[in-house]
């Protein structure tokens, strides 16, 4: 027991890597699963991706990201729902088991929220059963309120699975402690979750937030999560997949990858699994 | 009738103004209530202050703010209480009948949110006599959940209310806008907040968020927010109170006050209450 089984290395935490890189940085620290992006998928092809990751002795744990449909007008609507086609091909054809679906936020010049979250509703819906025919389970991600206006949505994990309980059982969640930890529902809706738990990522709440907001999280213990109740709760609600560890932040992409992933590992046994 | 017969001026909005010099400008522009800040009635006094508001022919809608009630230590938990007493007191003496809460965030080092909001829950509980012996109402702030770990473990409404309805009848909610729009259950928590609506706020959510995030509110209608929307619930839940209009941003702060009083009333009547 390596005491890391379970965790995975998203491949957004070493940005300016290929795939071929990170599979190999993983594989050096003892991860055996990797969450990969469209766009470095798209560098080297799904087939060659899907067999670097399998050559290197790792698990394709998710792919990241379809969404964005929360659109102006019927043209970007079909060109963000083609889109997200393209996304499930490729999340197949990588072997991951999990699309994360980053739901898209209100249109520029609208004020109607309801709407937009109805759009995506049926957006998702309109997707589920081509999801369901290639075998790739849907995660919507809630995402922390400072990006509802821009990114999306959908805040909660009640309200994702809200909106999952009615579309299929191939349509879930994806919960990323970065977005979640302040709601104080989470407990309850990570109980009620249950099996729709698709994906489990992690990083750090950390002050400030940067002039970039959507960079500013920190490696696991940076900050003030609570990640190993938090671990806690999503196991005892009956998850048992990948934990991935997944960070946008300029100073963690400027450091040496193998300092990242050691740095990961040793955070996820000290603050998630370790005594 | 001029329409903005309940429409009041939170002082932040006009920060670099003294009380005497935004009370002027509130007349002149057809305002009738002002929102007042502790440490611009600390400049004069509150009686002086009192004087003042009620010489222009104004109402005083609230004190900011008390809170801050997550302390690392027992010595500066007694402080906030005391601080707390010291501002129930000046919301009486202005004649506020409100006090604002922002209610604290994560004590630097810990990542016991849990334990930060029963230190939240028991401040107000210690000081919810005191307020009612001054005629004082407590209201609890949700505040966005970007500043859960620095300014308030209270983020929801729903939240909030669960908090006060544990309390006491004289606690209950400032309802902003910009801090609780996203919210997916916001509807709901409204109408189930009723009479314990104590104040209403409002600034319009505004991208790209600044380097300080504190700092991002729009005027009402450069953003998102559905005000009409969120108006109208506010009142079909009972509230017939004041709407303090408060900004926090630089750009505001540096326009000419005459200008920024106009705006204020024209955009609450193009968006707010107008057709």
């Amino acid at each position: 027991m390596t005491g890391v089984e379970r965790l995975s290395l998203n491949q957004a935490t070493t940005r300016h890597l290929t795939i071929e890189a990170a599979v190999r940085h993983c594989a050096k620290a003892g991860l055996r699963g990797i969450g990969l992006w469209r766009d470095r998928v798209d560098e080297v092809g799904p087939e060659r991706a899907a067999r670097l990751v399998r050559e290197a002795g790792l698990t394709v744990t998710s792919l990241c990201r379809g969404g964005f449909l929360t659109a102006a007008d019927a043209t970007d609507r079909a060109a963000a729902i083609a889109d997200n086609r393209r996304a499930i091909e490729q999340a197949a054809q990588v072997g991951a088991p999990v699309l994360a679906l980053v739901c898209g936020g209100v249109p520029d010049g609208s004020r109607d929220l309801r709407g937009a979250r109805a759009m995506v509703a049926d957006g998702i819906a309109e997707l589920a059963d081509d999801a369901a025919r290639h075998g790739v389970k849907l995660a919507i991600e809630p995402l922390h309120p400072m990006f509802c206006a821009d990114r999306s949505v959908v805040s909660t994990v009640s309200q994702a699975l809200d909106m999952a309980e009615r579309i299929s059982d191939h349509v879930g969640l994806m919960l990323d402690a970065y977005h979640v930890w302040w709601d104080p529902d989470l407990e309850a809706s990570i109980a009620r979750a249950g099996r729709r738990i698709f994906g489990f990522q992690l990083s750090d709440w950390v002050l400030p937030l940067p002039a970039d907001v959507l960079l500013g999280r920190g490696h696991i213990g940076d900050g003030c999560i609570d990640f190993r109740g938090l671990d806690r709760a999503v196991r005892a609600a009956g998850y048992d997949g990948w934990t991935e560890v997944e960070i946008f932040n300029e100073a963690v992409w400027a450091a040496p990858a193998d300092q990242t992933l050691r740095t990961i590992v040793a955070r996820y046994r000290q603050y998630v699994t370790g005594p």
